[in-house]
């Protein structure tokens, strides 16, 4: 006869920030625990790279830096992994996996590329892997997707998903700053990081929506899939120009299941400012879904931050908790089934927004006008101003038009003798 | 040996506007559904009040009038209830559940008052109740509420949960209607219907605060519970007074757990342009969660329409599907373990917006301001301005007061012979 579980032991695999946060949730929750989900949860192991130099606020007697101390425990039956990173995180989620412990993970870099073959591990050994935090944080997005609106057929995920940026475009927009002196501000604030590159070049972003897109449409997109272009060439000249056309600009993942394949990008956008993703500001993210029953619906909270990621990982690690209580384990595998074919950036739609300096003589204009058109690019509005020394700036929005066309005219444009600078070229949601 | 399921048997009960959003989201998903949830669905029956009078595009051998045909056939395991009403859904319901049938509902009128017994009648015969529907239409609510969001204390939950009245409201705001006119449009709209009251009055948005209070706080909230206020007093003056104060009025539920006990209430209230919630408009809804973990996250969407309630209601069929297939029905029964008591509406502490018509003499704003502070009624703002024949208009912002001494002071200045007229009193949030 089995004996009742009463208690879950788990082990927890790093104990940076979010590991702080999942060990603090995990004893702020203690007393609630057993009447939430059945059982009560009990830490057996933290995994850490180095005992002296970890946090002193867990408790010592857990720590061990000898990941076989887990995998020798037949007791833990579920691993969360906070390390971050992809080796030696596959590595050991893969042989928690293969010897029956389910594993809760917050990684995004490693399931962007290596998802698929982590979620078969734990369907062939029939155990949980789930990764809500690995996507926005504390905000549902994953369990929406996979679960609530399954019986969408989803054509559209488009996202605010790093608060890194979103705080630099905020503080550009309301104060008026270069990106410069808004990424300084952010580094001081810690909303980013030392090497900032990942953020504000559009990677992390980017591996969330290669996540959140094959979940979405069912078929497999991995990071590599994905075009990434980032902010650090948006000006408070952009910003301003945006806000005279009623616009504002974001960082946008745009993940798209058209009829002729699936778009993966992430590139500064203008978006009009009565768009529910318009308001979303400061760190703050925001996940905007359309599917064809449910029509448009939006998640948003924060997106990062030592609690809100904890809260993610908690929520998943007590669905496991339920679920290893109930004998129910692995019942969500690989939700890919489809292999759609991945656009390229160039064969994409889209409105762009462009800025270039030109001579200041007659003609010009026409000339722009021209070029563009014979790329097939046509235009929705265009403003051409006095810009000082015998230049002139044009500004311009085209219509939606194959990027590869509108290349193709900026290529021409900025070889030509009376165009002195393409200053900007910003996609604008339509 | 057990066969394995190959297709699942479900009936649905009810064919009005979500029954056939159901029926058609279910035929438009069938090619995808054995890839979703690893069985097809198969809709064995139809259970309708009148065949003759029944929608023509469903099937017709598959409608029935008898509960019994339902009741008789084992092979069906999950019955969709989206019939309406208190009876005889609930006693379908329960004698579905009592032989072993699950039970999809998007019953809010029942649930918020007879949810727990519903819940109860799964837990016994180990079966799945769902009803994400019954809360904020396609929105993902219930289900982040009970999963994805376990792991927090929630709060505060506060949500723009009823289409017409957020609509009204709008169009209000926007083109500066009185109530009696955007009632009229949102009812030739189809967004009103022909007996609004339930909507206008705060009835259907108390229902779904006393379902979500419940799930959010683990504490058993009925409708009864719920104090409910409707917008049927609210004039385009009290729009502009709030907009001069960077506000728009929403008609909101909030339920709160605090200590001294649990808040669900609804009403008209004030809240500032800049909250996320202020620019929920026209018939989308929201709702906003605080937890001591996730911090504040926001669900948004359409709340209501007959293919966002189908997705809702076919995510939930979906979900049972797959626990039927993978043998794990009965995992989620009632999630209160709490009886926390419920404030009395008297007991609420808020910000209060008054407006009052005076006759105006020396002293006046004097006695006013003597009134309210005799109780205890402070005063964040006041302005008196002159409104023609001798009178003058009051209007103020109270600072966080006991809602019960607002009350009182407001008694107190109707029946002063100064005051003409209580023209408004909002609450306001904070």
């Amino acid at each position: 006869m089995e004996k009742e579980t009463k208690s879950i032991r788990i082990a927890i695999m790093g104990a940076g920030t979010v590991g702080g946060g999942v060990y603090k949730l995990l004893q702020m929750r203690k007393s609630d625990m057993y009447q939430r989900v059945g059982a009560d949860i009990e830490i057996a192991k933290i995994l850490v790279k180095s005992i002296p130099e970890t946090r002193k606020d867990v408790d010592a007697s857990l720590l061990t830096e000898n990941f076989d101390d887990i995998m020798n425990d037949d007791s833990i039956q579920l691993v969360v992994e906070v390390m971050g990173g992809i080796e030696p995180a596959r590595t050991f989620i893969l042989r928690c996996l293969n010897s029956g412990k389910s594993v809760v993970s917050a990684n995004k870099d490693l399931i962007a590329v290596h998802g698929r073959e982590l979620l078969d591990a734990a369907e062939a050994n029939k155990v949980d892997f789930m990764f809500e935090a690995s996507c926005a944080g504390g905000i549902p997005i994953i369990r929406p997707l996979k679960q609530c609106l399954i019986a969408n057929e989803i054509t559209e995920i488009m996202g605010i998903v790093n608060g890194t940026t979103n705080y630099i475009l905020t503080k550009m927009a309301q104060e008026g700053m270069e990106f410069e002196e808004a990424l300084a501000k952010a580094t001081e604030l810690g909303y980013a990081e030392a090497d900032p590159t990942a953020d504000v070049e559009g990677l992390d972003a980017g591996r969330k929506m290669a996540i959140m897109g094959s979940i979405g449409f069912h078929s497999r997109i991995t990071f590599d899939d994905v075009y990434t272009e980032g902010i650090t060439h948006i000006t408070s000249k952009d910003i301003k120009y945006a806000k005279d056309m009623d616009c504002v600009i974001k960082l946008l993942g745009i993940a798209r299941n058209t009829d002729n394949g699936v778009e993966v990008r992430v590139h500064p956008t203008l978006i009009s400012k009565e768009h529910p993703l318009a308001s979303v500001n400061d760190v703050f993210n925001a996940v905007f879904v359309h599917g064809d029953a449910v029509d448009d619906t939006m998640f948003y909270g924060r997106g990062a931050g030592e609690m809100p990621t904890a809260s993610a990982v908690v929520g998943d690690v007590l669905e496991v908790a339920r679920n290893i209580k109930g004998k129910c384990l692995g019942m969500f595998g690989c939700t890919c089934y489809r292999e759609l074919p991945i656009k390229q950036i160039g064969d994409i739609e889209s409105k762009y927004f462009m800025r270039m300096v030109v001579r200041d003589c007659a003609g010009v204009l026409g000339n722009v006008a021209s070029i563009l058109g014979n790329n097939h690019v046509s235009i929705e509005k265009i403003i051409q101003k006095p810009a000082g020394c015998d230049t002139a700036e044009i500004v311009a929005i085209t219509d939606v038009v194959q990027e590869k066309n509108f290349k193709a005219a900026m290529q021409t444009l900025n070889d030509m003798s009376f165009v002195q600078e393409i200053s900007s070229m910003i996609r604008v949601y339509a």
